[in-house]
């Protein structure tokens, strides 16, 4: 009986784990750079986590299930949510700025296909009690790093960035929408890139903007340059506010990596100020990932309100725009030496494998206890750079000889206490 | 609204977080060494996977739910099954001997207890193709480097070896039970440690054992050193074997850490060779861990059989045993500098932190941008070893100077440029 596994799922042979492993590594070295500290919760959650922010409807995106005490448990589909449930639980004992980062596999109920996948990893950022632009240029900042660790640069991405309180003055104020349809409008607006112009119009229609209303939204959207909102005069505080996020992310070194896209608002309703994605130059793929600004998320959760931004990097999209670029781990072996010998002999081969292990080094040796020419072929497959070989006649035992691999050289006969400094 | 986290489940604050990821490095180095390779698979498993092997009972124990498209799906409880199910699927392309680990989260519906989570995380090693008693001793051997690298030593644990085939020789040749009895005696055996005396002899009773089969039974329980068997000719063959085990475990240098009991059996009904447990000295915990061989497992899920052992390692009874001990990660900082401004100037400021990050430093920095003494108070509360200040009269930018706050030193005014190679 042959079982296969989940749709959207994935088995990390020895090569994807090694990928995995290298871009978790360049994540958390990056998060550290910036001061930030590693945390994580469980992968079951009550459901209500969920639902209460997001309504009952989220429950048909997770896999969740009932317990036989009949609690709903939910497999988490982000972090956000138990990292706000771990402050509010513990809010008065920590001293702000909290700085938290965090790498997460995460579950979502979605059709499974290119760069989405029903369970994930995610690269969580949240940097909590800090109100100024300074915040968001740090979390900006550490983003970039990110990328630039796992080998991207400015010519492979860009990061747009916007400001929700720009857009809804701007909608309120120019376009002339109420401020109670503004949701509704950022719903749409985020659906901009999936659906055609018409359907988009419709959809604007529908919600109750009038032809006159779609088509100042229509110039709204072709602002390129922050220095057009000059002449707007009731949007200059948010204006404002977005231009000192540009030149914090100027001295920050990455103003080329970032450029005002007032057509980002993102998904997630709880975004509260700057809001910004992450896309490929090329425009093969859909957003990378992105972050923003969520200031009311904490009390909503039954904490104390406070601010906080930050942003969560999955690895799937990710991941294929690393392999189309040819980008990884570097080339490296699992192995450092493999213990031979002549006349298989478990003391001294044990003996030997145990000195060298317990300096630290990866060892292997025949465990088939095979002919010394099958050793020889392992020891090739194995990636060892050194081969020790016992029971050569030129090398009595409690000597050995170690050959390189690399440089084709083989050492003069010594005692197998003294192996182990080769190629420091 | 204020949400609790799910009974069996953990939150990992800082604290916790920095332990977890230690022990895990230590499970990974000691893997590493021995020459195994990381792999994983997905937390979410077809059912199947679980009760074709252990019957439908086994779905009581684990978490699982129906899809929407009426598939059954379940949270892992192990990580075995998942690695017979890859090693199935690319039987044909792996080279043996397969040296696999992996560090996995698992979910078990049990009554939440000391030492015994919902969910938890499990080290897993595998070494699959090797029939021989070097493979479980390298198996063996690995552990006790793993429980080395954590900080004990065999002072505080001991690993108990038997053999599951001397066992079952013992129990039909000396004790007179019948092959097909012997599942039933060896699942009454396992429990020995958790229920009175009488209650067992009630169970081995009812098993179909006799007085005089039990009291025999009771007399192979007291065996403590294989000489003990050399008198019984028909058990010669597994006992030898495990001699030879024993021989090996001498040559790994590792004879203090381990002794003979014939007691140990291990739950699972998959083991076919040795099994092993870890226990601590003091007897304050059940067992810590333990493995053994299972041939017969591959070729059970759907692959071609192949000799394998290994052994599966929870993070739980073995945190509170570490916990006891007193031992854990060193003490460390998460900062290396603080960067301190006389005056908040950000172009400055960010200018020194891009610098000394892009250096590979851990670098904080007064987000809120208080006055010299607040960012002084933080700079010591960090933990940062290096507190560089900006805006000093004694050095105007682009110079600096270094505070050692560890050596309690400042350095002469340098330019900004120049910091970062302090305390190498």
């Amino acid at each position: 009986m042959k079982i296969q596994s989940v749709r959207g799922t994935r088995d990390f042979y020895p090569d994807e784990m090694a990928l995995r492993n290298w871009l978790f590594e360049q994540w958390r070295a990056a998060s550290r750079r910036a001061g930030f500290v590693e945390v994580d919760g469980p992968v079951l959650e009550p459901l209500d986590l969920y639902t209460e922010k997001s309504g009952p409807e989220i429950a048909e995106q997770l896999y969740w299930l009932t317990d036989k005490g009949g609690r709903e448990l939910a497999l988490r589909p982000e972090f956000t949510p138990t990292l706000a449930r771990m402050i509010a639980a513990r809010q008065a004992a920590l001293p702000t700025p909290i700085r938290w980062f965090n790498i997460s596999r995460c579950f979502r109920y979605e059709r499974a296909q290119r760069g989405r996948l029903r369970e994930f990893f995610q690269w969580n950022v949240d940097l909590i009690g800090v109100e100024g632009e300074i915040a968001d240029a740090e979390c900006i900042s550490l983003a970039v790093d990110g990328l630039k660790a796992v080998g991207l640069g400015p010519e492979d991405v860009e990061i747009r960035v916007s400001d929700r309180r720009l857009l809804s003055a701007l909608v309120q104020t120019y376009v002339g929408v109420s401020e109670d349809l503004v949701p509704s409008v950022f719903a749409i607006l985020d659906k901009r890139d999936k659906v055609p112009a018409e359907a988009l119009a419709g959809m604007l229609d529908e919600a109750g903007l009038g032809n006159e209303e779609r088509s100042r939204l229509e110039r709204v959207l072709t602002f390129r340059d922050l220095g057009e909102l000059d002449a707007i005069g009731s949007v200059q505080t948010p204006a404002e506010s977005l231009k000192r996020l540009f030149g914090l992310l100027a001295d920050y070194g990455i103003a080329d990596w970032c450029r005002f896209d007032i057509g980002i608002v993102r998904g997630l309703a709880y975004y509260t100020g700057p809001v910004w994605e992450v896309y490929d130059r090329k425009g093969e793929f859909r957003a990378i990932f992105g972050g923003g600004r969520y200031d009311r998320l904490l009390g909503d959760v039954g904490g104390q309100s406070m601010p906080a931004c930050g942003f969560a990097c999955g690895d799937a999209v990710l991941g294929l725009l690393l392999k189309e670029r040819g980008l990884g781990p570097p080339e490296g072996s699992e192995t450092d030496y493999y213990v031979a010998a002549w006349n298989p002999d478990w003391p001294k081969v044990l003996q030997m494998v145990r000195h060298l292990r317990s300096r630290g080094k990866r060892v292997q040796f025949d465990l088939k206890g095979g002919k010394i020419n099958r050793q020889s072929k392992n020891a090739i497959s194995s990636g060892a750079r050194f081969v020790v070989v016992i029971g050569d006649k030129e090398a009595p035992w409690p000597k050995v000889l170690v050959r390189d691999l690399r440089q084709g050289t083989v050492s003069q006969p010594m005692e197998y206490r003294k192996v182990g400094d080769e190629g420091q």
